[in-house]
């Protein structure tokens, strides 16, 4: 008697994609509820199993569903926004901005729904997400129907969704346990990167991912210039800092990796990590290519991704697995690198173990989910085809095939892809209401880039200073007694400098758009002899977050770029309505009071004559350790003999020019 | 009174593509006959023109046709036969024996007229195309109405349509006066590769194109090792050699240009060459990635090509354009480089005047021929659209936009595909015949993989020696006469060696396999003590190709690899029926006689005993000059006081195994 089953797939070429790569070009495939229930030759599968539906495939190619290893799903709504520009340009002075004004749970849900959709046309099944507002990517995600881990972001600086780390941590616990559950998800926590996190950021996280079970996901050295920076504030690369943070007692999914070395590949690999590859991303932001073929040949699972469709600017497999293909053959100046079958087990099952997933999917194995879609390879571009070499349909899938090429998808068992037609997701409604955000984002961008702040972008160079600072100034009669109390055993002195510095403040009528600075810093040596000079730019805007006791401010990050060109230049390029002038001498200190750094400035405006100032600055991450800090700077004042009644809330150039102010 | 026009294609976003990149957002455009007749805003054309048909565009971007600099369109039926090898395995393993065994007109025909369905599906309306009986390539191409530059090949050895290069130049003047005026083909001449032609090959190749005004098109320093050969045997790269072979008397279309430097970059543009870059192909070699950012910034004309499908594997000029930018960045670690307005340029305006006819196509201007398309980028992964930024249109075909985007294509004023359906080829019947050489040439492959040859390309590096020898073998009693005349005035000695060369044939049961020798050649210093060791294998098949009078033979080309193992794997890994082995002394020359280079070697066989021989050879590449040559073997084999009459027409393996000859 044959066992009944809910759904038989007969005539079709199936790729299993299991650890033999087993083909049966005249195979079938029984499924149950949600799970394969049977894989192999038609003639046995049919005498064994009688089904309710029984499908016949035309000869198509039956393969597991794509598993995309990395993106960002809401940024559709940001595809095409701004291309062909450095990274920091692009990032800073577009994506960065548009996502602080437009980014919501609305945003993230329709954003994501277009993705799905364009997941499900092109044949993929299972997705790995990092983004903001994650359960409303989640709740997006099961309506379609696909399956995701979807990552919520962490980051040290606030974020949309997140005043604060801190805010970003508690949004993470509460939202991963109320998905930890789902059939459809995976909620995972993604702290973005090294070097947007803080050491203390980066440890909670892997504390988080262990005590829930669920995968980490993080950037790891996408750039040279990430790697570089690291390597001098550590002194090691980024695989082994985040080593030393414990990242690795989670089940780390790291994104990118184009920057990492020998050593780094053996680390990731002997932690179980995963590895998230995304060719067009990479080429497209020049970011430069992974070593892919040296981590296969140590034995990571290295999955691939597209990267959010903003750096892409599509959610396309199919280009992203032949150009891992490309890609790697270029890079190791050998054709036989990379082949097609070992591309498309990348985009499968070894994808879904980079995600720690592959219990759940990545093949056509019995007892897995029905995760699966049916490719024709009959199309003119696919013709025709040879079937002398196994490897010939792999071939066929990488090098002339196109994600148009996939007319069915199903996932958990439930068809999401019928013949081309999509069965659980309205594109016409979310088109339209993505050409409204994007009528909305051009506008808005139209304003900014009026801005003096887009000016000093379209300037080139352009940083946004990554830290907040607590701080406070102190008027002050003498510096000498306070440079007496530095150099007390209770302070350990780091480092010291002396500059006299030139600041030229271009001031705008529109009060909002701050003050452009441009600072000629003369290094001083211990002769008072100029040693070294240095020209910037920074855009300081309103710069009073938030006020602690003791008139101890809270600073917001600033737009710091070289200046370059002579102040005759900024002086027409940004055409400024007032300009002040300020000559001041400055000394400075980096201390460790207590265990904490902290930098002191003994400040001697010269022109105009205003006198003396004590500045006590340190640099923090969250609110809570601001509070710590500002609390430490009070005492520090006083323990440098100043009064901390003479405290000065004003800038400088407020000072300097009081009818502004 | 407005003029009357044949169509107006009204409410089109217009990418022009001309000089200023001038778009209409809300465009039209007329054709009468074949050509355009204006194009501008919608209101302006509209008032000023009436026509027999109007079609509403529906706000589609409409654009010029693709062109495609570089292609071998009969190679459709090649796609996928063999992938993820060596380039000379891939060429000398797959390539050239199967076009040896399948290509004629049929095979021509039938593979063209499927690249063409499969163009116009992607919006591609011009190709330039390099194959062999480019008469049929061509009349196809007029079937489905593509417009193509179409060139006959030339090599310097046999090839598919001609057995000598004298018939391939025949055929070429022939076939170029046939198709001089045709209204969609221009006839060119391709000689294919500096490497594969001799020096007068090239100067009668740029003759001919000059004599009927028509371009060159060649392979140009595609790979790193073709250079290097180059260097070696010339002491220049390819552009030089090129150049003082008169090419650029030609209007040059030169493919690939991977490996070209600076000046030759210089030399190129000074000539009004242009130049066809093949991102896919050269990534899916390993070839490298041509400097195009640094051809783009000399003012180069650079098309962009998808090489034959055989090496992509299909024919998607989106896909080109999309990696075309992609790696230019990564070249140039910068990611504005090839930004997308630029990439788009490429493929059109610049394509065409890269291929030396862009008075006719490239661009929608007034006068030119009414080579369009239509792009749907309101598809779900083009969406949304940002308006902002003019290059928005640009960035969304190239990093969003898929060949399945074209709707409409139009060449010459006649419509080739309307929404989506193919109007001139049906595609269907070509697929089947399509099918029908896959499953012949599977069989080909699976009876010749089975041979002794594959066998040999199997374990690595073989080479197919491209030349042709003419050879006489003399039976001599004493060397030292003929050693005395070699030193005679009337001969100049290029070089001499002595070697001791230890030689074992694998001899097979079945004659055709031929028999591989393993050499091993003691180079023997003045004194005769051992100075170097080679090691070699060598599949000699049935070497006599054609017999001259006084015995002179010509003998084809041979299978050579290094010996890298040890003779033990050789003879477990070929499974020889019988082994002879055959040891010698051989000193050779290299002479000048009467202005023509020979190979004297002075043989004696000394195991088994078989005496004194005196060989001379010469390289050849067409019969007219092996007739000449074969004469003067003959008087020089008398000239050095040999007997004619003594003439053995045996190989040494034949003469020792006496049974088996």
């Amino acid at each position: 008697m044959t066992k009944q089953v809910d759904l038989l797939l007969t005539n079709a070429h199936i790729l299993t994609m299991d650890e033999d790569l087993t083909q049966y070009e005249q195979g079938a495939l029984a499924v149950k509820g949600d799970s394969i229930i049977a894989v192999g030759p038609q003639d046995e599968i049919t005498a064994e199993y009688s089904a309710t539906e029984t499908i016949d495939c035309d000869g198509k190619v039956l393969m597991p569903g794509l598993v995309n290893a990395h993106t960002h799903v809401p940024m559709t709504l940001l595809r095409g926004l701004a291309d062909d520009l450095r990274l920091d340009v692009w990032l800073m002075g577009y994506m960065l901005p548009v996502e602080r004004e437009f980014v919501s749970p609305d945003f993230v849900r329709l954003g994501a729904s277009i993705a799905c959709a364009e997941f499900i046309r092109s044949g993929v099944t299972t997705f790995n997400d990092m983004y903001y507002y994650e359960a409303d990517v989640a709740q997006a995600t099961t309506d379609a129907g696909l399956r995701a881990i979807c990552g919520q972001t962490i980051l040290k600086f606030p974020s949309p969704d997140s005043a604060s780390y801190d805010e970003a941590l508690d949004y993470a616990r509460q939202y991963i346990s109320d998905w930890k559950d789902h059939p459809l998800i995976v909620p995972s926590i993604a702290p973005h990167a090294a070097y947007t996190s803080t050491p203390e950021l980066l440890q909670t996280c892997a504390q988080i991912a262990t005590e829930y079970d669920v995968p980490l996901h993080i950037h790891v050295s996408e750039t040279a210039s990430e790697v570089e920076d690291m390597r001098q504030e550590n002194d090691m690369p980024v695989v082994p800092y985040i080593k030393k943070q414990s990242l690795f007692d989670a089940k780390v999914i790291a994104a990118h990796c184009v920057h990492i070395d020998t050593g780094e590949i053996h680390t990731l690999h002997h932690h179980g990590a995963g590895v998230a590859h995304n060719p067009s991303s990479n080429l497209k932001l020049a970011s430069g290519i992974a070593p892919v073929s040296k981590m296969l040949d140590v034995g990571l699972n290295v999955g691939i991704g597209t990267d959010g469709p903003a750096s892409n600017n599509d959610l396309d497999m199919f280009e992203e697995i032949r150009l891992a293909a490309f890609i790697a053959k270029l890079a190791t100046d050998d054709p036989t690198s990379l082949p097609a079958a070992q591309a498309v087990l990348m985009a499968t099952r070894m994808g879904a173990q980079a995600l720690h997933i592959d219990h759940l999917t990545g093949s056509l194995e019995v007892g897995k989910r029905a995760d699966l879609i049916l490719v024709n390879l009959k199309t003119l571009h696919n013709s025709p085809s040879f079937r002398r070499d196994p490897n010939s349909t792999y071939a066929q899938l990488v090098y002339a095939g196109k994600s148009t090429d996939v007319t069915d998808v199903m996932v958990n068992g439930q068809w999401l892809l019928r013949d081309h037609a999509l069965l659980t997701v309205e594109v016409d409604e979310l088109l339209e209401e993505a050409a409204d955000y994007a009528t909305r984002i051009d506008h808005f961008l139209i304003e900014r880039e009026q801005s003096v702040l887009s000016k000093l972008i379209g300037v080139g160079g352009a940083m946004e200073q990554e830290s907040f600072e607590v701080q406070i100034k102190v008027r002050i009669d003498d510096p000498e007694p306070i440079i007496e109390s530095i150099h007390k055993p209770d302070l350990e002195i780091l480092y010291q400098r002396h500059y006299r510095e030139f600041d030229t403040y271009f001031v705008f009528e529109d009060e909002d758009q701050g003050y452009v600075r441009h600072r000629e810093d003369e290094m001083l040596d211990i002769d008072g002899e100029i040693d070294n000079v240095r020209y910037r730019l920074t855009l300081v805007g309103d710069h009073r977050e938030h006020q602690f006791s003791s008139d101890v401010l809270l600073s917001r990050s600033r737009w710091l770029a070289p200046a370059v060109h002579s102040l005759r230049f900024y002086r027409e390029y940004f055409k400024p309505d007032q300009e002040i002038a300020i000559q001041k001498d400055r000394q400075r200190w980096l201390v460790k009071y207590q265990g904490t750094e902290f930098y002191v400035n003994i400040d001697t405006l010269e022109q105009p004559d205003l006198g003396h100032f004590l500045e006590v600055k340190s640099r923090t991450w969250s609110l809570r350790d601001a509070e710590r800090k500002s609390e430490m700077i009070a005492e520090l004042v006083t323990f440098l003999g100043a009064s901390p009644t003479e405290v000065v809330t004003a800038d400088y150039v407020e000072l300097a020019a009081p009818a502004k102010a």
